[in-house]
């Protein structure tokens, strides 16, 4: 040993920096939260982003028959190029190409759309560098940021306008140190799906002050009749985008573990750094299974259209059915979604003076109901909690009825004002008829 | 915008320190080579450490009926605990019986072996500290820390010794910033296996120094006859071990990307912060695919003992080919090895004076006899070039005849004693018999 030093005479293991900084917002505050749910009814959690749950949502088989040719093939247990299998890149740059031109050169296939963002992250942003997301907003950013001495700075979400960016705010968060502004579209926790026009007015934004954009659009194509998708990156002018996204939400595998992110740059702006830095990068850890790789081009291929809008139509019609169900609970104020898998719910927190927050309101509903549903904490916004709409129709339909039945039972109105205000406003917007829909296969 | 700030005017997106300084050692060094194979000769490249490339290795069918039935389970397709599924874990502490007293709370399910020691390395060691590494060593533990600004600090191997630790230079390597001693055992590149005694001298530095070590065991029980590997964690008294391991060589799948790091820490010395760490960081991106862990049980619990035994005895009379083949080429001394998968030659550089070093050799040796072996500089160590011996048996036969004939063609003695010398050297040693196997399944 080196002759300066002395011998070190007790263990003292530390965590790094890293390690003790990052934090999963969302399994953090479940953790704290006081979760014994009533004994006399069967708990239903309407928490968790995973449409698998229950096993009402399937992949149609032709996905499941993909893994298992996959398996069969002794190509599919090597080690393949880091940022993925070339037919695979391929598949991925044809299944995206209403994003814009892209080659299998953009494409960097990585474990999960949660890789796809570290991926994207850390190519861009230093230590000291901030990123501008969305609040209310997935917190994956925050888990992946933070430890790495990335800041986060939010930039608001306007409920009364069905969650648009509230653009002053977002430019006034710009600063010298922004590394990229991230979008979220379609959106968890809002279920909003944003137009061309609003999108031009972000670009516009992130052109003017020159900073590159992170699209996360894992619920692309997940929009409800009457809405349209557009990916960002298809009418982005000069701002280089970096979408991430993946198979996670829209064919119902999250478990699987496939994403990816894909550059687009008109203007070759990435070809400085950025894209060296993600091949870099990708060498680290490789990415998604060789197994899953190798399944994918017939994966994206050949998916029937009509296995996506049997999903879609069954999610909106939950949509349907818990806004209806929940816009008549006193004291609450559910905000259609126009896609994605959510909905965020107000809660008018005056009304509910024993509750100092939503968090106590959310823990005392598991308690007596056995419900459920994510405090908006957990995407740093309080007063609102989120549910998820992937549970089978009778148990939403149940889950609703026991909220409706406990904001009933702790709502108090200080006058009679106050009460003949919320039933009007209940009564007055058209019910939307729910249609039943058997469960999908 | 911020009042304070003036509008960029130009686009200048640059990427983190990390993606910067992260660098693929082989791969770097393989693109910088000039490999224009001979058109008249078929390349036979000895380089990549992935046994399924040629057809002849592959798992048992157990393993990939495993896959199948996973694959049809609606449980194989959601989120799971970021550690891992239990009863995987459970799995995992029970085939990893040997290395101690293990719970499934120990275990930590990772995206590869890679990912694993990217867990390790990131849990124990922050910028600005560093890590001992063994020279020669297998070069993920670059990839993976000095983008972080973690430092990387090498102790030798002694070729003479069968590529013992030299322990003087380990413990003198030590200093207050060390976070941790990687020790890989059975090791790539040298297919050294360390016997119970060396193991514990090694561990009395980390002892006496109050290091932990990050024990790389992708190739346990990867042994030939006449050697026994020991896990490290199994006779450490106080030294806290965290070790990586996966389904990557043993079973065959590189490409499946299943991996764990496994804590033992009989004194609770990770427990103050470490343990807690791991359980952070495998939130970021979540650990292997479902689908995966789903069938780890089974893959663990039913692989038949006979088929490891049958891929060590191929290889282990792959090595013996190999050694046999090329101790008798003028100018090469083959190391043979105990374990793994790989041999180390030295390449005695004084008797090809036409070559500056290794890495004008092995190119020369592609562009005349279309054989790719990895120079030593990937493993940090010059003069040395490594093969791979998992490749069919004839094509392993066909590449040692003509890197016999590429050393004949060019070796060149100063003077007639040196010949001599040499003649004797490989006529003095015992052949070993090659045992002709054909394929296995
Ligand atoms: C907006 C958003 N981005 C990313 C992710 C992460 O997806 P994955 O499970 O593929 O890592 C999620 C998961 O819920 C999400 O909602
Ligand atoms: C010593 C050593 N450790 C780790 C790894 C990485 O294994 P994986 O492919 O599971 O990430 C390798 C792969 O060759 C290796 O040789």
């Amino acid at each position: 040993m080196s002759r300066e030093r002395q011998e070190k005479k007790e263990w003292d293991v530390r965590a790094s920096t890293l390690a003790r900084n990052t934090h999963n917002t969302i399994r953090n505050i479940v953790e704290c939260l006081k979760v014994e749910p009533n004994p006399q009814k069967e708990l239903i959690a309407l928490s968790i982003g995973d449409p698998t749950i229950f096993g009402n949502l399937n992949p149609p088989e032709q996905v499941i028959q993909a893994i298992k040719d996959s398996a069969d093939l002794h190509t599919s247990r090597g080690y393949v190029a880091a940022k993925g299998l070339l037919e695979a890149r391929e598949a991925v740059a044809e299944y995206s190409a209403h994003q814009g031109d892209i080659s299998p050169n953009d494409v960097f296939l990585s474990s999960g759309c949660s890789h796809a963002i570290e991926l994207a992250i850390t190519a861009l942003a230093d230590s000291g560098q901030n990123i501008l997301v969305p609040r209310p907003g997935f917190m994956i950013y925050r888990t992946l940021a933070h430890g790495l001495g990335i800041e986060l700075k939010y930039y608001n979400l306007l409920p009364e306008e069905q969650w648009k960016v509230d653009l002053d705010d977002l430019e006034s968060q710009i600063n010298d140190n922004t590394a990229a502004i991230v979008v979220i579209n379609p959106s968890n926790p809002c279920g909003s799906v944003y137009d061309k026009e609003h999108l031009s007015e972000i670009l516009d934004i992130a052109s003017r002050n020159c900073v590159p954009i992170i699209a996360d659009e894992i619920y692309e194509h997940f929009v409800f009749s009457g809405h349209t998708y557009t990916a960002i990156s298809s009418i982005s002018k000069d701002v280089p985008v970096l979408t991430c996204g993946g198979l996670t939400k829209r064919f119902l595998v999250p478990g699987w573990r496939m994403g990816w992110v894909i550059l687009h740059d008109r203007h070759n702006i990435l070809e400085k750094e950025v894209r060296k830095g993600l091949n870099n990068l990708s060498t680290r850890i490789l990415g998604p299974s060789t197994l899953i790789q190798r399944a994918l081009p017939s994966i994206l291929k050949y998916t029937p259209q009509s296995f996506f809008d049997e999903v879609l139509l069954f999610i909106e019609n939950q949509a349907k059915l818990a806004y209806d169900e929940l816009r008549r609970a006193p004291g609450l104020k559910p905000i259609m979604p126009q896609g994605a898998m959510y909905m965020m719910i107000e809660l008018k927190m005056a009304l509910f003076p024993e509750f100092k927050n939503e968090f106590q309101f959310v823990e005392q509903l598991v308690t007596e109901q056995s419900v459920f549903c994510l405090p908006g904490k957990c995407f740093e916004y309080p007063n609102y909690m989120r549910i998820v709409l992937t549970v089978p129709e009778e148990i939403l339909r149940e889950a609703c009825q026991r909220i409706t039945l406990f904001c009933t039972e702790h709502v108090t109105y200080e006058n009679r004002k106050e009460k003949e205000n919320a039933d009007i406003a209940a009564t007055n917007e058209i019910p939307i008829i729910n249609i039943n829909l058997s469960r999908l296969p």
